[in-house]
């Protein structure tokens, strides 16, 4: 897609211009449009981030740049904010305070704008400082549950859903980066492969000759693009979340696409693991267990009771046919079936977040560059036996047994 | 969709003038507009069909009702020849000469111009004059091997196939029509059900109460409508298709729609049940057993040998990770599962046909009314069976083995 010929990369001044010229955005941020503070907060990989504040407010202002942002020569189509602004009014009004407040899309500069959140950390920032709250994890289990149910087949006429599926299979270009990036680089020789501690080549040469990993990968990967069962958020990582102690917001829903609710599900748990491998400290990991078991359960229970809830009237195309016992039996096979693909893509994930192209600021914390090798070798040892062993840790229970056994040489411990 | 202000259902002075408009067909007929023959052939429930003869060639014209053609109070979007038009532009690149050939669609008419077959019978009909003809169900299987693997994401990059799914997902009136009475109505209490014999009424209420052939059915309607495969011909009963003894055309794709490939499978298999519990004849219906068996065996030889050809250089977005024997292992895996889907989709179909809302003519052949009822409920309780013992009919030998040994009552025989 070409740069429309309206579009162009707005600067600070032109930022005030465009809100002057949007009255209930202006109107939000009071005073006149040439005192309001412009401020980057871009760091992210793909686009331009300000927040606009005035004397009475603030907003969020988020512009598509025709590359990745930290690579110029990285091409990129403008349309990834179209699809933010797209999954944000599709999944606002399930999901309650859990995202930002949408306010305007620009179609032409390929601009949107959100409510600015105040006082909020990006997750993952706040994890690496230590920060623990516990709120967190289960409001994104309730986040995740919210918008995956209602925007499945579980909760609307098929005719809905293929028409949101249509408009979100058009986000190609962020989609090819998932499968690429997370899917495929990974396990094959790529440029855009990195790490830079040799600890960890064995591992991945290990990884790359174990046919059952691969074949676990291959399933993932058909899995991500053929299970179009909700619409995902896509890109569910900590650095996805901004949180207070007591309110949690998702952000960065550009890589919204129809596929396994699971996915979404393993990006959240897969970054939550790497968190566990980069914090030495015993009570810490205690702690991310404790959080990756609550994100479940909450998500899982909360799952189920929508499901069950909308049993009477059958709502969405999929109403049941059987009652009882039999279809509790069914919508546990249903469960069942996310758990597996959420061990699966957070394994995938802290793969890619360590040898592939995108890493994850949070082995930065240690300073020793020995130990933190030793770390990264422990996350990744331990996602290749998930991955490995995909028949062997099939619940969350066994998941979080294998990640509490592994003491971080990348060697199961002694249990 | 309101019909467009273009649009008018044409009669035969109206399609001879559209003809002598599109110069190309004009010069396939020969000779002055005036002098075309043109005759009805309409004998499916949707559309006008007329063939259009001149002194040099006969085209098959169809046009799209605003409502079902049998039932004018049954209102209809026209879309469905634009989607039929698409689903014949997808497959027959892939299909050699296994379809019509496409010759002209007009979008504001709903107007849609194919070859005309001469001499080709539709294969229910041929097989209700007691044809058999061995060639065709092996073809049939070529057909679905090639239009389902070309179309899915082992042959194309997945930016092709969500951009065919996106336009097919849009086929949402015939996509409900499959839904509701094969995947739903027959399983309730429903005005558009009907059947003839009060004798399947205790085999009616028996599957109605069964929480296993429910939940088996709820199974086959998720996968239905979640599991984009490969562009499926939606529709693929024996009244789908016109042969001679050497020349097969599968026709009539405007149910076309991403879905599992067993649903065709399933549609075709099912058909041919109905014609063999049709049949009392003892021969006849082992000449059904070998067509349903070389129909299966020539499409998982035929969809393996063109994934396994298509290894090197690795070909869709779903190219392998892994080679080997534990890429077979794989292979296998994903041909069991659209065996799975074929046993599941054969089973609602022959169920549909004959207590749902569009019935078969195959039992049309029976003279006398009770045997036509013992031979419906042989064949109802054949389907019933399969559905309620998934987990025992796993293969399509052990399909064929049930449908051997079930005479015709209902009831298994001693085997
Ligand atoms: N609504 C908001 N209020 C305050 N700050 C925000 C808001 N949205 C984003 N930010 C800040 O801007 C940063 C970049 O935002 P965001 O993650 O949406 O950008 P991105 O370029 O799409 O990132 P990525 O490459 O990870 O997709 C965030 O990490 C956060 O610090
Ligand atoms: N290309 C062709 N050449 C000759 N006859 C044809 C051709 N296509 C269709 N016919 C005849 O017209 C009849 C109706 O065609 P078709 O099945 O496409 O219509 P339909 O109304 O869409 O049917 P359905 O309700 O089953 O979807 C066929 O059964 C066949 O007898």
């Amino acid at each position: 897609m070409e740069p429309t010929p309206a579009y162009r990369t707005l600067d600070a001044t032109a930022i005030r211009a465009l809100i002057a010229s949007l009255p209930t955005i202006a109107a939000r941020l009071g005073g006149a449009s040439a005192q309001w503070q412009v401020r980057e907060v871009s760091d992210g990989n793909l686009n331009n981030v300000f927040l606009v504040g005035g004397p009475s407010g603030e907003v969020c202002f988020k512009q598509s740049l025709p590359h990745v942002r930290v690579d110029p020569s990285w091409k990129m189509p403008l349309d990834r904010t179209f699809f933010e602004a797209e999954w944000l009014r599709a999944i606002q009004p399930l999901t309650g305070g859990l995202t930002t407040e949408f306010l305007h899309y620009d179609p032409d500069l390929y601009v949107l704008i959100v409510e600015s959140l105040s006082g909020h950390t990006v997750l993952r920032t706040a994890l690496m400082q230590g920060a623990h709250w516990p709120g967190v994890a289960p409001r994104i289990g309730m986040f995740v549950a919210h918008a995956t149910f209602g925007t499945s087949l579980l909760a609307r006429p098929f005719e809905d859903v293929f028409t949101a599926r249509r408009l979100f299979a058009a986000n190609l270009a962020l989609t090819r980066i998932t499968l690429d990036l997370v899917l495929d680089d990974p396990y094959r020789d790529h440029p855009r492969n990195h790490w830079h501690d040799p600890a960890l080549t064995p591992i991945v040469l290990d990884i790359r000759s174990s046919a059952a990993t691969l074949l676990a990968v291959e399933n993932l990967r058909r899995r991500f693009l053929s299970q179009p069962q909700a619409l995902l958020h896509g890109d569910l990582h900590t650095g996805s979340i901004m949180s207070t102690a007591d309110d949690t917001r998702v952000i960065d829903g550009e890589f919204a696409v129809y596929g396994p609710i699971g996915f979404d599900c393993g990006m959240f748990v897969g970054n939550l693991v790497l968190h566990y491998f980069a914090t030495p400290d015993r009570a810490a990991r205690q702690a991310t267990l404790h959080d990756i078991a609550a994100f479940w359960h909450r998500f899982h229970d909360e799952f189920l009771a929508l499901w069950i809830s909308h049993d009477t009237p059958p709502p969405g195309t999929l109403h049941p046919l059987a009652y009882g016992p039999a279809a509790d039996v069914a919508r546990q096979r249903f469960m069942d079936e996310i758990m597996a693909d959420t061990i699966g893509f957070a394994g995938v994930e802290i793969i890619r977040r360590i040898i592939g192209y995108a890493h994850t600021a949070d082995f930065d914390t240690i300073a020793a560059s020995h130990q933190r090798a030793t770390c990264r070798a422990g996350a990744l040892g331990f996602a290749y036996y998930v991955l490995e062993h995909l028949d062997q840790v099939r619940t969350m229970a066994d998941f979080l047994r294998h990640l509490a056994e592994h003491d971080g040489t990348g060697l199961p411990g002694p249990g």
